[in-house]
């Protein structure tokens, strides 16, 4: 039960995502004429952070007179960095509370600031300068290695000394709620010699989290692993819509291109580390030890369960696929961001770095159709009569976290995201 | 001999890349107080053309009353397509002529408008969203993949089916003159079983050329080969620094990642694929023909003759080591960028897409040091008892291209970076 200023003079559902402790970070437009601007999710309401920036209610030594809650993405905040962050959240907890009357007692400036979520047009929150995909569940990485080129060694050979990782799509990022096209592309059926065309005939979901960038560092220095988390403003969820069939055929040797580029679905409320700090847990112990650029002084993770859902096309109702879990990543994100600075990369306020699929040990928990129907080959059972290897047209994935708290929940919402069919 | 319109009331020594044919177009700063500016290379100056928009001296019907060269960057002319580039393109010849006395006979407007190259500040062109680099030549293909896998079947299955690409890292991509320190990085000795840890010994340039995009496409649309010409506003030269060793550790199964992403240097200028008609050939012969979405009405492509410089740290002369042109490129410009939209992946104005290495067939037309030492097996003789496997600390890559026409030239300048020692 939430006690002392976590209590809210709104009226919060106790099944809520958006509690008190949680507080994420979107950016929104109150109606489609006005403009982007930043707010937090609380409850069923969206708070306006400009309404409250023009109130003058930021009034700490580290926000007064900023003007990063008048912007129309989250870039400046972010690039803040957590002095601004922790001020903030002070700032926004207090203003929320019962005990505070400055909102609670404002009719007016509730009714500027206050809107109810379900009414405002939620938007991507940052401007993303890059996209980064990393590949950090041993057990994706396994199956992968399995259905793609057979049981004998499965794992590359770097793979338990670095996070390997591509670049991906900036342009392509989308906002959850956003329905997307079937891909079309070249792909070589099994056993012929030369490729066909045609939409992609193995539409996948990845079940995915992904770091939002805080202060950035300038190209040619490094992060180091224990300064990295100072760089991670928060996480949200992803779905890194992938086509198989696309994907085999051209990612040798240069890695995964049009297979991915057609859309990638993030979902709009970014978690903050803060926020998740209750929930963080012991990383996966690391066998071999990594090199000691990738070793910090300690190697935690968090504890964040994890849902997919397909609803599919025609139906009313979604079936549950993939039960996992954000902790069996083997490779930590203070680790991922490390290891992406360590030849002087730079990054910059924004940039996004995915987790790669959230696949832990028990088939259930596999993080994608491919895995889940093992390429085809075990087609899913949805109830009433449908079954599934991999997403057809009208299907809609949903992906959903939440962290249970002493009574409270620290939830990211939904990802989710239509899929049409391919355009002729 | 150049003549009629096309001769200029300035000086424009003949040998100069930036005659009255060629016009490319950049970003500068006149001092590093002042805000960056769209210019164009004429000679030896610049044109400032947010002076000439000032002055009102575009007064054609597309670009009357647009603030485009008021921008900081170069994107919003760029997405305003062919007509708006035509126009300005017949504006500006115009304007430089020596039959035109707006700008001739006008001494104020001279003194701000033509500003010395020699005095100002040149920048990123434009603002660049997403960077994709392809691997378009065969013979850097073959040579890669003896190198890498061995002689047999170095070409990958899907090579001559597709032009292959992975996204790369926008964030590091610097202007031409930007110094940039030796990445540090996993790698693994030849024959060890685990990988250490050190600054890259096996440092690389690539030659490329890259085209920026124009007008983009929408999310979930495709741009056909025969359309997609309008949608390249021209190229520049550009190297893709690489670190051999950390690459070949790192790239299995996803790709190039680190060992690419510490910087990518780019020239100045853009040359407009107007300037380069003159100089458009045959592509060469595609066998087996390409599938129709990458089979356009015609296959031609251009013929840019480059040239590699490396001057030694310490030595006052460069010598040439690479001779090479742009011709030998297996796909075109306009295969690959109908090939990065089939599946609806979304361009956007200022992307910017490499060619990959550009090597030719002769062993002098390789155009990276792996393949001109054939990974350090060779050392290249640099004269005055200087030889070179890979980039040493202190060396600078020149690359430079020029087209010859009938008394003029169409050329890109240079595009140069020094190599400075990791930092520890």
């Amino acid at each position: 039960m939430a006690s002392g200023s976590l209590v809210s003079f709104l009226n919060i559902p106790e099944d809520s995502h958006f509690s008190m402790q949680n507080l994420p970070y979107g950016v929104f437009r109150p109606t489609p004429e006005q403009q982007p601007r930043p707010g937090v999710a609380i409850g069923e309401y969206v708070l306006d952070l400009s309404a409250l920036a023009r109130a003058g209610l930021f009034h700490g030594p580290v926000l007064k007179g900023s003007d990063c809650f008048l912007q129309p993405s989250l870039n400046a905040f972010m690039a803040m960095g957590k002095p601004a962050w922790k001020e903030a959240r002070g700032t926004i907890q207090k203003l929320l509370s019962v005990d505070e009357p400055a909102l609670r007692d404002n009719a007016e400036l509730q009714k500027s600031a206050l809107l109810p979520m379900s009414q405002v047009q939620l938007m991507l929150p940052a401007v993303i300068g890059d996209y980064t995909d990393f590949f950090t569940s041993k057990y994706h990485t396994m199956n992968c290695g399995i259905i793609f080129r057979g049981p004998e060694s499965p794992l590359p050979p770097n793979w338990l000394h670095l996070p390997v990782a591509y670049h991906g799509r900036a342009s392509s990022v989308v906002i959850s709620g956003t329905d997307l096209h079937r891909p079309r592309g070249q792909k070589r059926p099994v056993g012929k010699p030369t490729p066909g065309f045609g939409p992609s005939a193995k539409l996948d979901f990845e079940l995915e989290m992904a770091m939002l960038v805080g202060p950035g560092n300038e190209l040619g220095t490094s992060v180091s692993v224990d300064d990295a988390a100072d760089h991670i403003f928060g996480l949200v969820l992803m779905n890194d819509w992938s086509a198989r069939d696309i994907q085999a055929w051209e990612y040798q040797p240069l890695g995964p291109f049009l297979g991915k580029s057609f859309g990638t679905t993030v979902s709009p409320w970014i978690v903050t580390l803060e926020a998740l700090q209750p929930f963080t847990c012991e990383a996966p112990v690391q066998d071999p030890p990594p090199l000691p650029y990738l070793t910090g002084k300690s190697c935690r993770t968090y504890d964040i369960p994890l849902e997919v859902a397909l609803k599919p096309a025609g139906e009313d109702k979604s079936s549950v696929v993939c039960k996992s879990n954000f902790k069996h990543l083997y490779w930590t994100i203070e680790q991922q961001l490390a290891h992406h600075t360590i030849n002087g990369c730079n990054l910059r306020p924004g940039d996004l770095l995915g987790s790669g699929t959230i696949s832990g040990p028990e088939p259930e928990s596999f993080g994608s159709l491919l895995e889940l129907s093992w390429d085809g080959k075990n087609p899913l059972k949805l109830g009433n009569n449908i079954s599934r290897t991999f997403v057809e047209d009208g299907d809609e994935v949903i992906l959903t976290a939440c962290c249970q708290g002493d009574g409270y929940k620290v939830g990211f919402g939904t990802c989710s995201g239509k899929i049409l069919p391919a355009i002729s």
